[in-house]
């Protein structure tokens, strides 16, 4: 097995960072990775927003609600259809990418590969890394933070830095409970299928807090989804609107 | 630089493969760190389906409309919610995943990370990748040829073997104009901030046909998203809305 993809299999997020900053060589390495990740059609539609005023730092940790916020290297993700929007503009077309829902998924998707592109390389170079999903939950307050034009969503944060803890390693689904041949496998039922993984799970210590066992996957996922939806989820998806995505279904009216 | 980074560096996307299986090991490698990526608060809401029945493989390349969809590991990546809806019915609560815009955004992203940690590893095995976003264009019989439960979506194609070409590597934005510090840059003038650039990308030769130059980047967003939306599209958000993803906005009712 090689090195790289050793380094991916050890993978742990890191929530305590070294008192150590990440050198600006290695930040230039992640960017043009980032940057070299593929995207859809070649378009682009993704932008990195780099915090590094540190009373901004702050204020996004104050967001997410979660200290570790304040990473050495810290980046805001971005969906961006602003710049391609304004390209066409100015070449004389109307853009219609913003109301073409497949445009956005795409979008959606090259932030991703973009974000992961850098994690990997992170990793690669003996750093941590942690996904901040949490910062979006206040999206509005980002986004004006962000000062992020329409057409551009903030997607997720990145942190970055030398870990000063070593996780164990979390546990995953079963592959068989994930990866199917030709077709969707359905399971009877999940508890049955995943009660050796509920179980593994279960002597899981958290890199959240090293000294408590954490409850077994389906616990975990009914806690999650069980009950009413989150206002989050509702503030997200009205900044999606009035940041001027909006989609129509097929042989519907616009 | 290290060896993962300078091929993540080399990325170029593949479209022509040897005749020459990818080993089963290797495979294998490849799914295990597709499962390993991080996924938002470990829910893992993604699925692989591995194509390897060859009838089904050119019912996908028709779907797509390119020949070289038949590649010799072909993935469909999925986004998926069935899983952990019915886990959370089994466990006798109300799933809320899928009328939650934050839960989908998430969900989305991790199918890009997901991908992405594979594309990585399989180049850092000297292998070639595609994505097929394309495969998604058709949507509903796509959704059907995989029987996809409710609560799922077909997100991506992903395509790995041997290559049999070596394009050149296709020129990326400037930094300054996809990564910024601090706050989201508006340039006064794309078409002026990307002359230099559209320069550079007049001078590559495409990988899809590699004796034919290719558009300025301007002249390809201007194309790419000018007039009318496309009907795949509408198609792709219908579907999203069959298999159960509706989203309230703030402060309306659903």
């Amino acid at each position: 097995m090689n090195h790289t993809i050793q380094t991916q299999l050890a993978h742990r997020t890191i929530r305590r960072w070294q008192d150590r900053e990440v050198p600006e060589e290695w930040v230039a390495q992640l960017l043009a990775v980032g940057q070299r990740a593929p995207s859809s059609t070649g378009m682009q539609c993704s932008s990195i927003i780099r915090i590094t005023d540190a009373a901004l730092k702050e204020k996004l940790a104050e967001l997410s609600g979660q200290a570790y916020t304040v990473a050495p290297v810290l980046m805001v993700l971005v969906l961006d259809m602003y710049r391609n929007g304004e390209i066409a503009r100015e070449k004389g077309e109307v853009f219609t990418g913003a109301s073409d829902y497949y445009s956005f998924q795409q979008a959606m998707l090259d932030v991703g590969i973009m974000a992961q592109n850098m994690v990997v390389a992170a990793e690669s170079l003996g750093l941590g890394t942690v996904y901040f999903g949490s910062l979006v939950m206040k999206a509005k307050a980002l986004a004006e933070l962000l000062h992020l034009p329409e057409r551009t969503l903030p997607v997720v944060g990145l942190g970055i830095g030398f870990p000063a803890v070593e996780p164990q390693l979390k546990p995953r689904l079963p592959l068989a409970s994930q990866v199917f041949d030709n077709e969707y496998r359905r399971e009877d039922s999940y508890l049955k299928a995943l009660a050796e993984y509920d179980a593994v799970m279960q002597e899981y210590y958290d890199t959240r807090d090293m000294n408590r066992r954490v409850d077994s996957f389906t616990t975990q996922v009914a806690r999650r989804y069980g009950g009413a939806t989150l206002p989050a989820g509702q503030e997200l998806f009205s900044l999606v609107t009035e940041q001027g995505f909006t989609w129509v279904e097929n042989g519907k009216e616009q």
